[in-house]
């Protein structure tokens, strides 16, 4: 139930250089869709990278209403992916999966369904196989998504994750893939915290002319924590120098949002409203610059 | 002051596929040279890598009569480096340590010197401009390095370790640093940990033919520890796919020793002996193959 009080997004006065940032969901990792959404009506950012868990929890077509009725664009649905299993059944179970996600990226209207690809399978140390056989789904996936209307969005995460998350671990070899693809079917992220070490980057997103679907934002810290998939920072605590990739992918002709998705134990257990805050802050200083 | 008893490694009858084998002497931290000395001819280990701290505690002179009397091989010198300071007081401090590392690996012997090129300055975000200050930094020390008869081996380090530690991050980035100069002068390290994920590593240790100066093994774990600088594991326990490798620099016209060097807590913990008998086991099935 949507209660009729529901601010809407365009009624809300927001600073036109904000007109592109949008959160993704995992930076404010215990809302739900009902409270993001509330929450980037308030805060004035205009679009939203919904996840899969909590789309479900709301509902699919109840998240869909709500975005809708706040006037938010849906700038990604995270995410799909997981392809390298070697076993059939695992491997039929993880297309089923990836369909099924195109489908709710359809339902939301969402600009792409990002893909993680997968990493190794336990004991399996056949790098090379692992990544043929993410071309062999993604070749399977992409007329599906090209049904739905929605594209496949690669992403290469650092490489500190190709064991166990992402196999394709540059911007290159994301391309490299896509661009076996119709366009519209298969295309990739730019995200500055596994990208922002590659030497390739700059020549690699000039390359990519109608290739990116997503750009994704968040810093790199260091120390790492703990737990190094929590090591996404707010712009500006880490390492990155953010306006040279707005200007690259803007040269490259991407026009969409500008996700900023940070996985970091203390944003998470942070007041929400004051992470948005400190978000379209650092967004103008930091990443607009 | 040097036991006569010392055993001398070519007494000891050994597996003649162990002939290559390095213990590198961070895999065995808390061991002093001469210990680590030893350990090696027990364990019928004819090459080392050492590292300056111990070396200077030993004495520079001591340690070179110790390897030598013991009929071992010093496989590299640990390392020179850091050369991305901004200021030009601390950057002429990095050079002029650098000068004396070089010495050392002369005095000692060592087939090079492992350099570790350094990360950003703290509140840098100039990557490129590190990468700058490398390339003239090592313009300045290769002459040098030539002068003493010692090769400097860039060591790309994994991405991880962008930031804080080394501003290359691939193999192609340090040959095609390396290749500015004479061959005698600044060549690279293979390692293993740090390139295994790199799609385009088969295709650059193919190119650097004559431009590898060390070969360093060890294992990729997952998840990684807390301190990822610990994240390197014994051979076989991680997803690092070895032969290949071997293959690779081998095809490549390296004929060098293949050292072993890995920096984990747990394996520090352990007993050094058994952590040696282990690295013979491992290097026969694991790396050999």
């Amino acid at each position: 139930v949507i209660p009729s009080q529901t601010p809407i997004a365009s009624q809300i006065p927001a600073d036109p250089r904000l007109a592109r940032l949008s959160l993704n969901q995992a930076t404010t990792q215990h809302w739900t869709v009902r409270q993001a959404v509330d929450g980037c009506v308030r805060a004035g950012i205009g679009a939203i990278g919904l996840w899969r868990g909590p789309v479900a929890q709301a509902g699919l077509a109840d998240s869909a209403r709500m975005v809708t009725d706040a006037g938010l664009r849906v700038s990604s649905l995270c995410r799909g992916g997981f392809l390298t299993a070697l076993e059939p059944a695992a491997r039929r179970a993880a297309l089923d999966d990836n369909r099924r996600a195109l489908e709710e990226a359809d339902a939301l209207d969402a600009a792409c369904l990002v893909v993680v690809v997968g990493g190794l399978p336990a004991g399996d140390r056949d790098l090379l196989g692992a990544r043929h056989r993410v071309a062999d789904a993604v070749a399977e996936l992409a007329p599906y998504a090209g049904g739905c209307g929605v594209r496949l969005a690669l992403e290469p995460l650092h490489p500190m994750y190709c064991a166990d998350r992402a196999v394709l671990s540059t911007l290159k070899q994301a391309l490299d893939l896509a661009e076996s693809f119709p366009v519209d079917q298969v295309a990739v992220v730019v995200d500055t915290f596994h990208s922002w070490w590659d030497p390739e980057v700059w020549e690699q997103i000039a390359r990519s002319r109608g290739r990116i679907a997503s750009f994704q934002v968040c810093d790199f810290l260091t120390p790492l924590p703990a737990d190094v998939l929590l090591g996404r920072g707010m712009m500006g605590d880490g390492h990155v120098d953010f306006p040279p990739f707005v200007a690259a992918v803007e040269a490259a002709g991407y026009a969409g949002d500008v996700e900023v998705e940070i996985f970091n134990a203390e944003v998470w257990a942070a007041d929400y409203d004051e992470v948005l805050a400190l978000m379209k802050a650092r967004y103008l200083t930091c990443v607009l610059g």
